[in-house]
């Protein structure tokens, strides 16, 4: 805990009702969407960019730990404050401060809700696509710290291709400004993309130029239901080999099927092995050139039914039990252990394979769902946190797991980031000296350690992947 | 010069026909395309990693600067030896290992020439979209270290957004593996972004994996004809405010037009303030629409004329004059000094007057083109480097361009790179701090800084922007 002298400062910079102090309201602060917990002590939420600067000046002199957090909607415990200290709350820094259509870019706080955004610039006919699973609960500024993803990235990319600039405040309190207003900008290193996906370890952001694109002016959807999971990893191959490029091209397996079905009872098909909801989007002309094209790939693959939504709101529908994929699993299982393991396209297949045989091995249930054409597959295995014996067993599982897509060619990570639950596996994918220069420049940029501490390299202080507080 | 036992090491590790030692030899070393020029020591050619690795050992020990080349096309010193040395060439390096249709990915090494490896995946229907205009003949390797852009990069992005994965050998001989073959990777610090851009100062680039996109299938080019630079800018403004994204906006003056037409006469109109030259692809259905859409756009912004190409050959036409842009320049007039600041797009307008003005102040003969869809403009004061007053009056005159472009939000480079050419400006876009973060990257990747040294951070070894070796 802070003494009292330390309170007393941090008050004086954002006020005292900018403070949570108390142990029923830091408790709130002390987790993420992973189950790895850890109570803050003290929860400061600045209103500016100048006060972010007094904090973390204040911290470096300190060297008080400070974790930056949006909503907390992260799922490797990236904004869990593992080494107690100051969580940092950017949510009341939410004004969206320029909607630039002619330049199509955007100048924003980091706690602006992203959905929010979304819908925004929607409605000046411009778009911003990275679309994490959390969009309507999480932030931009936590957004760009994990690099999300989602759905559309396959068409659209991630995160990091819609940030030209950022304003960063050092850990101790300097100013940054990266990359700028322009589409290119090669002056000097390109360090909004280094911070993009550093987690909260290298600066604080206090702002983000983000670049927009024009809305597509229409939309379709398709869903279509495989007797063989082969089959639909076959069709993902059919439809990438005939050169088109689906907005989202999204895989569900029979266990999530049967679970959103539960909670949502929208006429699933429940006999089926998976199904695939495809999105194309675009222009009007060629949507339905396109949307035929994916129903020939998909019967040539097998696909034992096919629907084509008719309108807005049967697309609605469809995507709405893409959505409950995550909801649906937790309100018939304790907990689920979500991975985001990502591989290339090509070996897609292999993977699904694999992990089903790793959860047999270790008796697990496992559901799985993802953004198939990214090779960014999500296995989910559904467990109970005080069953001990399964924890033990998951944890092999999830061991297995990374092994099986480090050898296929993948990464450990697609979209959630490292935080502290994939950190112990790091250097299975990447070597001594890649680690090496990764843990140089965070020691450049943070020579006290105070950003984020107890993420993504492994120490000996951090948690073990399963263990809670 | 190195000692003999220096070079009896260097010829070890790469072969004797891999070095050169001449004076007549290393002379064609000394330069790039801008007009720095510095002969280095030695010239090596390694043809493998290993090679790469154990030069990196060696020059890291006997603290020898390696500058990293390409095709040495760039435009700010990058691959120049200011600081001498070993220029280290990597043009036999030139092996495409892969081409993978169904990851749309390929793997090179860094010497492929850039328009190669174009023409190879488009065998497949794929696409490699970045294309500078040096593409036939600058290396992906020299495109990559400088984040090289393009005319295509309105709608498809620069050289970084087609990086996923890239080796690195360290200045002391370390292998960093950075990102992979995956479309999303979030795990450790996106290090790819970081050395893409970071002009050979962090590492040498063995190999990339590069994203490829399926080829559009169709193509078409309009030409616009203008009497006053002000409507040739708002139909800029005009087509992105329609929502259109072409693959290319370009823009060429009077004065442009009429050094090319000179050397390639083709018809240009040379009664024009500027032309728009503007290509959109994708789908055939669409198209048409797009083509069409513009046309109104520029009718009413007020086009003379309009020709649109009605086949591949009139529109490689009219690809071939903007091509022939610097090249007619340089045929005309004894020098250029191009420059590549960018602007936000809604400051086009703000920007080319600004230039005009500039030139007018200082007397000096401007020709002007550029990517007018990105705001990236290539100003070109056109000069007689033995002229010494008029060499005084561009530096004046470079100085208030770069004080414009930051005025109106802009950068000082959007594709060329810092290099030295542009080092003494930096710290007019970056404030302290800014570049203080990015020299500590430096330090804390190449600790002994022998990677080529003298580059992008303005210091008094450093040559002055106009001043020859």
């Amino acid at each position: 805990m802070p003494s009292k002298e330390l309170l007393h400062q941090v008050e004086n910079i954002v006020g005292k009702q900018s403070v949570m102090t108390k142990i029923e309201d830091r408790l709130t602060y002390a987790y993420d969407a992973s189950f790895h917990r850890h109570i803050p002590d003290l929860v400061v939420f600045p209103t500016n960019e100048d006060q972010v600067v007094r904090l973390l000046t204040l911290a470096n002199e300190e060297e008080l730990p400070i974790v930056p957090r949006g909503a907390g909607t992260g799922l490797t415990a990236g904004s869990v404050p593992v080494k107690g200290g100051i969580v940092l709350s950017l949510t009341r820094m939410n004004r969206i401060k320029v909607i630039n259509p002619e330049n199509l870019t955007a100048i924003v706080q980091p706690g602006v809700v992203t959905g929010f955004f979304q819908r925004e610039v929607e409605k000046q006919k411009l778009y911003y696509p990275p679309d994490p699973q959390s969009f309507n609960t999480s932030t931009l500024g936590g957004n760009i710290a994990e690099n999300a993803g989602g759905p559309r990235c396959f068409k659209y990319g991630v995160t990091r291709d819609y940030v030209l600039g950022l304003r960063v405040i050092s850990p101790s309190g300097k100013t940054w400004n990266f990359g700028g207003q322009t589409m290119k900008n090669v002056t000097g290193y390109n360090m909004s993309s280094l911070i993009v996906g550093s987690e909260g370890t290298l600066g604080i952001i206090t702002q983000a130029t983000l670049r927009l694109i024009p809305q597509p002016e229409a939309r379709k959807t398709i869903m279509a239901v495989f007797n063989l999971i082969e089959q639909a990893a076959e069709t993902v191959s059919g439809i990438i080999a005939n050169r088109i490029v689906p907005a989202a091209l999204e895989f569900l397996d029979d266990v999530s099927l049967r679970c959103i079905e539960q909670t949502l009872s929208i006429g699933l098909p429940l006999d089926a092995a998976a199904i695939l909801l495809i999105e194309v989007d675009g222009f009007r002309e060629t949507i339905e050139r396109e949307i035929q094209l994916i129903k020939e790939v998909c019967i040539k693959c097998g696909a034992k039914g096919i629907t084509i939504a008719q309108n807005d709101e049967e697309s609605q529908k469809l995507w709405a039990a893409r959505r409950a994929f995550a909801p649906a699993l937790l309100k018939l299982n304790p907990t689920r252990i979500s991975e985001d393991a990502t591989v290339p396209r090509d070996k897609l297949i292999d993977f699904i394979k694999g992990v089903k045989e790793i959860a047999i091995k270790y008796n697990l249930k496992l559901a799985l769902a993802g953004h198939a054409g990214d090779g960014n597959m999500h296995p989910n295995f559904l467990v109970n946190t005080r069953d001990r014996d399964e924890m033990e067993r998951v944890e092999k599982a999830v061991g297995e797991l990374f092994a099986l897509t480090i050898s296929l060619g993948g990464t450990l990570s697609g979209e959630h980031g490292i935080g502290t639950t994939k950190a112990p596996y790091l250097s299975q994918e990447l070597n001594k000296d890649t680690i090496g220069v990764m843990q140089a420049i965070k020691h450049a940029m943070d020579p006290k350690g105070i950003l984020n501490p107890g993420k993504i390299f492994f120490g000996d202080s951090v948690a073990l992947p399963f263990s809670q507080e």
